[in-house]
C-alpha cells in the first residue's frame, strides 16, 4: 500500500485556493491513502466564532468534501482532511475520511486545544475505523496526541494506519508518534503544516516535520521544519497484524484491563 | 527534592555482594530518593524456575529488605528497587518503595516480558502510588513502558515521580518515557542496567541509558550505554501539580474518558 502526506502552507480564509493547490500537488504521485493538515482548507486562526462561521461547511454536503470525492474517485484512492464543519448551528473541527464512493469517515476532535474552545464544540462522535483497500484506517488531530487513549483506542478498534491531521506549534509530537506506533503496533501518518498566522496578539508559526512511522518505530517520513513537502511511502501492511514483541508478548493479549480502571473514571475537576 | 538513579552492573546469583555494592554507591552523594534497577539484588536471566527458587526472598521479612531498611532509617531517605519475591510459593518480579520506617510500597510486575513468564507469576496488586517526603511516588517495572496505561494509572493516582527499575535490552523505551512524562506532567527515573548475562543459549546485553525526565519532556539525566554510573538531580516537585499546558487544557481535566471504553474492556483472545 502507498501512503503520502503533503505538509501545506495554507493561505488564511481561501478554501478554494488552499484546496486546489493541495490536489493539484497531490495529483503529481499516485498514492492509495494521502493525508492532508488539520483545517487545511481554511487555515487556523480564527480571529472570532463569527468568522469561523463564515468558512465552515457541511459535512458531506458542502463543496471541500465534494471536490475531494471527485479527486478520489478519478484515482481510485481515499483521502484524510480536517476541515471546519457545521452541524445544526454548531461548529466542528473535523477530520473526513473520502473514498472513490464519497465519504467513509468522519470524526470530530475530541480534545480541544486552547483557543480552538472559543470556536468549537468538543467532538462527540466515538473515535472511528474505517476500511478501505484492506487497510482499517483511524482518525485523530493534533492535540489528541497528547492524550495517549486517543490512539490506543484506535489500535484497540484494529487501526492499521493513524491518519493524524496537525497544526503543531511545538516539537514534542514527532518523538510521541513513535510512542505511539510501537506501543500499539501501528502505522501512524502525522500531516502537519508549515507558515504563520496572526489574529489579534496572537502570532502562530507552524512546525512542519510530518511524519510517518511504523509499527516498529521507524520513521519512514520525515519532511522539513520549514516549506511545503509531499511524501509518498510504500508500506507493508502486514506489520501491523502481528502485535507480537516476543514469541511470548502480544501487545494486545497482554493487556490486563482490570488494573487500569481508572483511565475511564469520569476525570474530577 | 534531591533524586538519584544507580546503573548497576549485578553478578548473577550473588545477592549480597550486589546489594552491599549498590548500597556502597549510594552512600556516596546524599538523596532523597534512590532508584536501582529492575532484580538489582539477584541479576535476571535465571537459568530455570527451580534456580530463582534459590534466590527470591519474602518482602518484608527477607534480608534484602532488611539491609535497604537499615540504609534509609541511618540516612532518612527512601529507595525503590526490585527484587525477586515470594508469598506462599509464588515468585514475583516486584518493586519496592522503603522509608526509613521500613517497607512503604510494594508493587509486582503486572506485564512480564518474555522468559519472565517461565519464572514468575504476573502481578497481582493495583499499581500503587504512597507519599514520602510530600512526593507521590509511583512504581512500574521495565516492560510495563510499553503499555501507556501503567503510566497513565499511576499518574491519575496521584503520582509525582514515577520509578522505573528495569532491566531493558531494546532502546526504544528512553524516549518512550520522554512521552510518559509529557502526557502525564510527571517525572520519571528509569534505573537500568548494564553488562551481560547467559542462560542456555540465551545471551542478553543491557542497554544502559538510564534517565531521570521531567513533565515537560526534558532529560534531567542519562548515563551512557555502558557502565556503572550514579547520578543525582535536583528536581523541582512543583512541576508535577499544575497539568496546565495552556490556560485553557489540563492535561487530566481535558480527557474525556466517555471515548475511552475499550481501554478497560478485557481483551479478546
Amino acid at each position: 500500500m502507498r501512503i503520502a502526506f503533503y505538509q501545506t502552507s495554507p493561505v488564511y480564509g481561501e478554501i478554494e485556493y488552499n484546496v486546489r493547490e493541495a490536489l493539484e500537488t497531490l495529483a503529481a504521485a499516485r498514492a492509495d491513502l494521502y493525508v492532508l493538515p488539520e483545517l487545511f482548507s481554511t487555515g487556523y486562526l480564527f480571529g472570532s466564532r463569527k468568522e469561523l462561521g463564515r468558512l465552515v461547511e457541511r459535512v458531506p454536503e458542502g463543496p471541500t468534501v465534494g471536490v475531494l470525492h471527485k479527486f478520489c474517485r478519478s484515482r481510485g484512492c481515499a483521502i484524510v482532511a480536517s476541515i471546519a464543519e457545521v452541524d445544526r448551528g454548531n461548529y466542528y473541527n473535523s477530520a473526513v475520511l473520502i473514498s472513490p464512493r464519497g465519504l467513509l469517515g468522519k470524526y470530530r476532535k475530541i480534545h480541544l486545544f486552547d483557543r480552538e474552545r472559543l470556536w468549537f464544540q468538543p467532538g462527540n462522535l466515538d473515535f472511528g475505523v474505517w476500511t478501505f483497500k484492506r487497510a482499517r484506517i483511524g482518525l485523530m488531530i493534533c492535540f489528541d496526541w497528547v492524550f495517549p487513549e486517543a490512539a490506543r483506542v484506535l489500535a484497540l478498534k484494529g487501526a492499521d494506519i493513524i491518519c493524524h491531521p496537525s497544526n503543531l506549534i511545538l516539537h514534542y509530537c514527532q518523538d510521541a508518534m513513535v510512542t505511539r506506533s510501537i506501543e500499539n503496533g501501528v502505522f501512524t501518518v502525522t500531516a502537519n503544516r508549515v507558515g504563520s498566522e496572526r489574529a489579534e496578539a496572537v502570532q502562530l508559526t507552524f512546525s512542519g516535520r510530518s511524519q510517518i512511522t511504523d509499527p516498529k518505530g521507524r520513521v519512514l517520513a520525515r519532511a522539513p521544519k520549514v516549506g511545503r513537502k509531499f511524501q509518498v511511502v510504500d508500506i507493508d501492511l502486514s506489520l501491523t497484524k502481528k502485535k507480537k514483541l516476543t514469541p511470548r508478548n502480544h501487545l494486545f493479549h497482554d493487556r490486563r484491563a482490570k488494573y487500569y480502571k481508572e483511565i475511564t473514571r469520569p476525570t474530577r475537576r
